[in-house]
């Protein structure tokens, strides 16, 4: 079957790449962030406010909108990206991290993930197949194949245990597919062990699909254990097609995957964070709640031309933030995702001029490398 | 002193008139509603949405303010609408109707109303004088001078008793003002009783307010007595000025007041109901969490061209909603106060076309006149 994306790189810069990846609902010019959209909303944001930020694919997440308000709902709606009224594509994760993490009673099994719903309790089930029915319905431009989220720690050997699984998961998913006009991306798991990072990444890439993910990391595992992982993977994914480095991460991890090779990504840090008062900089990070902005006139971010920052001083927003008003939520969730947006364009205008090296070396020194790393933040929760 | 304000009638039908009132901060067609934005922040609105809608004075509270951020704060910051990033104009309360309603222990005598933070219980006192000196601060373009509101039920001679303080207090205010920029509205209060709302009428038009408002209604009396005390005391207020009816209402309301000469309005209906899921339309209201809605793809008012009624569907509100996604407290919002401010302009131009009899029996007709009356909602609270 001949893939529903076209991927095609434009410019390469080292490892780097900048591509434009072609989907069923439009073109995304890829290294791209997507914001996440649990529940078919990204937090505090309008579909045409994302947009007229240069979003063009976000995420949502398959085990929320099954729960609520379910996928056959979604799809006579006509799937999520007419029921979100965005104009843009649409990835959904399978359901199984949210299934592990979240529901209250659960277990594992070679056919599948049982458990109870947050909501009310209710038993379902998820298995590789119902995980692509559910993503089938939902009309996600891009499905992600059901995998065990390898939990950190894991020793060795369960870690490999949860790496074969996942491979066949995988060879289930491809074969439950029955739409041809929606993406699959499998992933790679394998914990922190390179044996089993090659390991993994030499059956999930035996598999046709349309994209490859790297996953199982910002799970907790300390900070250079990540990114060896995920430049190992990374080195291992075939050049030709998207490769999605999953649930990461800062400013900072992004240059770093996107130096990899990593095209997509995706965290609820700009959009959580920003709902705790936390604003992302072109100087580093600040907490809006902090007295010393009691009175201080300037923009968030003088570098930065999102509306916030045109339209708003950060004494305004810290008053916001301390009334607990909605509009600090949206602005300063405005300006973290115009932040990561404007991230990921300057990244491609880098790769395209073969500056990429320069780029991310001066922006780490502005951001501040050591920053936050890693935040372990994976994915967003009720 | 020259009024701050100029009030120019362009046209009238029967006792309605539609006027052009020129602020400090820009001109306001009248008949206009204004959006309550208690803590300086219209809740879950951007300042440029509010402008879009054509909204262009909003009321803030004043003792909200004055508690957090602080009037000097606002002051040095720029004023209430450089703050907030309003372009337009903005009339405070006097902080007297929340201090009595929200702090914790008051009393009022003389002098004024004493009351405890109800963030902190710190002790504050406000004065006729502290009520302008806080508003000017705040920068308001229309200030209100301290009332006290007479409470519902209250006897004949509590009512008098209030009126008559209300009327001292009033003297105090214009004598405190110092600021030539500011407009000062007096109130009128009396009850539901006739005589005394004549009584105070006579008192309050005898200082010379650049407005005159009428207050102590929609407090718990029957809709009958606040229609009754509405139409009388506008009968009694200078035609050449503007005339404002505090705290009211709903779209039935609106239409009535207009009807009989009142020229500003406020009410935290459009939007509180909005943040509980109620939007009104065309054809009367509607509670979007009802199963009805759960497949509905119709806009929320297929006459409406909001951006919530161009881009979402029902279906999609109501999973919003039940999801407790910060989107739909934005989304209602908007068609709400869009709503209202769609309803101010077609009575403007009934007016300027002499059809306002017409108009508004069409209106109430469609809208459903016995529907929700008076919902006793007088002002925003914490």
């Amino acid at each position: 079957m001949d893939s529903p994306l076209s991927f095609e790189i434009l410019s390469t810069d080292g490892d780097a790449r900048m591509a434009r990846l072609v989907t069923p609902h439009g073109e995304v010019t890829t290294p791209a962030f997507m914001p996440v959209g649990t529940r078919a909303a990204v937090k505090a944001m309008g579909p045409d406010e994302l947009w007229k930020m240069g979003y063009r694919l976000i995420l949502a997440n398959a085990y929320h909108l099954a729960v609520r308000p379910g996928e056959d709902l979604v799809h006579e709606m006509g799937g999520l990206g007419r029921f979100m009224g965005f104009k843009g594509a649409v990835l959904t994760d399978s359901g199984g991290f949210q299934a592990m993490s979240l529901a209250k009673i659960n277990s594992i099994n070679e056919a599948g993930i049982r458990f109870h719903s947050h909501l009310d309790g209710s038993p379902l089930m998820l298995t590789p197949e119902s995980a692509i029915d559910i993503q089938q319905k939902l009309g996600a431009d891009i499905m992600m194949a059901l995998d065990e989220c390898t939990p950190y720690p894991a020793d060795h050997q369960r870690a490999k245990r949860s790496l074969e699984l996942t491979a066949r998961w995988a060879e289930r998913c491809i074969a439950a597919r029955t739409s041809t006009s929606q993406a699959l991306f499998g992933i790679v798991q394998g914990g922190i062990y390179p044996d089993l990072r090659r390991l993994s990444a030499s059956q999930i890439i035996a598999i046709p699909f349309d994209g490859y993910a790297t996953g199982g990391l910002s799970v907790g595992e300390p900070k250079d254990a990540m990114r060896e992982m995920a430049a190992l993977s990374a080195s291992m994914l075939p050049g030709g097609r998207p490769r999605y480095l999953m649930g990461v991460g800062t400013p900072q991890d992004l240059l770093a995957a996107v130096g990899m090779g990593y095209d997509l990504f995706d965290c609820v840090l700009p959009t959580r964070n920003a709902r705790n008062g936390f604003a992302f900089t072109s100087e580093g990070p600040i907490t809006i709640k902090r007295a010393v902005f009691t009175r201080d006139t300037r923009p968030l971010d003088a570098r930065c031309d999102c509306s916030t920052c045109t339209t708003f001083s950060r004494a305004y927003l810290r008053h916001l933030y301390m009334s607990g008003e909605i509009l600090a939520a949206r602005a300063l969730t405005e300006h973290n995702l115009y932040f990561y947006s404007r991230l990921m364009r300057e990244a491609q205008a880098a790769i395209a001029s073969q500056t990429y090296k320069n780029y991310s070396s001066y922006t780490l020194g502005m951001l501040g490398e050591g920053g936050d790393g890693m935040m372990g933040i994976k994915n967003d929760v009720v």
